[in-house]
């Protein structure tokens, strides 16, 4: 294919070009954070001279992360798309199986972002970042049946987001453990616990969990928590 | 006192004047975005010249809003800290009490601090964060009796942390509703539901929290969520 990197230079279309150059960019930039990924860097992977990188990119570096962030960003959004068929653990299992790769895929590049203090960092790429976290919310609500929650529900969703995030740092901090699937696992438990505590105290999350719950199949990850957690109630009877 | 603003001069030894300028940036960071104070606001602030801002802050602007996070990064860390004594959702009631009206108290400047993207935002600013942050989750991990938790229990903690914050930053999004009591009773809600959904497959969690069970009140917190979460369980009994 004519985007791959060769030692002379190829006669490419203007929008090749600056696709071979994002392309470049953007695998380098997942894996180390932006401090360490200079132009010279992005070159040297395109087969092509400095200058050709400042004649598409004039704004240089800085110029070259925020478009590699933004298709970046425009890959995770398309992870979180999943058709609304099926008990719902499942459809937020592929999500997340999905969104694990990709967090396996941009390691240190994802975590240099969502740390903060990079001098790569600006109120763009903050922008984008957040941009990414509404759509994650937007979608989560979709399959939740509330598309215009009230305070309570959409605080909620967005604060398991949160807790993902920081899963996944702590995740590519520890090496990648555990298995991507026992993480997994664990946080669509987290978001299960979440919605049965916060249907205790708010009338319209126990509607979305009631209807939730006719979804789910007979020994699907529902099933096992509820099992699991019956046990740790029944050490709370003397609360009651 | 020595430290209040006065229209002329006062002769202040140079810990008081230092004390003053900083107490004056703390205010200012704490209800604007740092991009919106400037050295000048600063000096007016405390009815002192620019040029004595500069002569206690030679590096400006940045020296001043590194100087006062740190300042109210010590404040907050205080904030943590609870006697290890009573039921131990009641400690963190109190505790979640006191960090609420820390946020309400700085509610632009910490907003804008953990959004990221600000000019001020450096390594250094992410690193006193951080710092915050490993505070609150070994003061967590203190009154879970678990001091070297394994990775489970550690992620877990770690997720909640993470998800008090964004549970903050939207609260102050919101015109700092609901209730900050109402608030505080969800994100107790919140760390219960987790350690209990976490118990289910962690064999350590599962320990901390029949210990914690054990330390727990009748009608308090955690009987009221059981309660209340029992009905819910109820609806999932076809998946068992």
């Amino acid at each position: 294919m004519t985007s791959a990197a060769s030692p002379a230079y190829r006669r490419l279309g203007v929008e090749e070009r600056r696709r071979q150059l994002l392309d470049a960019a953007q695998t380098l930039f997942a894996h180390r954070p932006p401090e360490e990924v200079s132009l010279d860097d992005v070159a040297e992977a395109a087969g092509v001279s400095r200058p050709l990188v400042y004649r598409y990119f004039p704004g240089g570096k800085q110029q070259l992360y925020e478009a590699a962030l933004r298709s970046s960003a425009d890959a995770l959004e398309r992870c979180f798309t999943e058709p609304p068929e099926g008990p719902p653990t499942e459809r937020l299992s592929r999500v997340l199986d999905r969104y694990l790769a990709f967090v396996d895929e941009h390691d240190a590049g994802f975590a240099a972002l969502l740390r903060g203090g990079s001098v790569a960092g600006t109120s763009r790429t903050s922008a984008i970042v957040d941009e990414v976290r509404r759509a994650a919310a937007a979608e989560i609500l979709f399959h939740l049946g509330a598309e215009r929650p009230g305070p309570r529900l959409g605080m909620m969703v967005r604060t398991w987001i949160a807790a993902v995030e920081a899963a996944s740092l702590i995740w590519v901090d520890e090496g990648k453990r555990p298995d991507p699937a026992e993480l997994r696992d664990w946080l669509v438990d987290h978001l299960v616990a979440l919605l049965a505590a916060t249907a205790a105290g708010d009338a319209e999350t126990a509607d979305v969990v009631t209807r939730l719950l006719g979804r789910e199949r007979p020994g699907g990850p529902v099933g096992r928590l509820t099992r699991n957690v019956i046990p740790v109630i029944g050490e709370a009877a003397h609360l009651l």
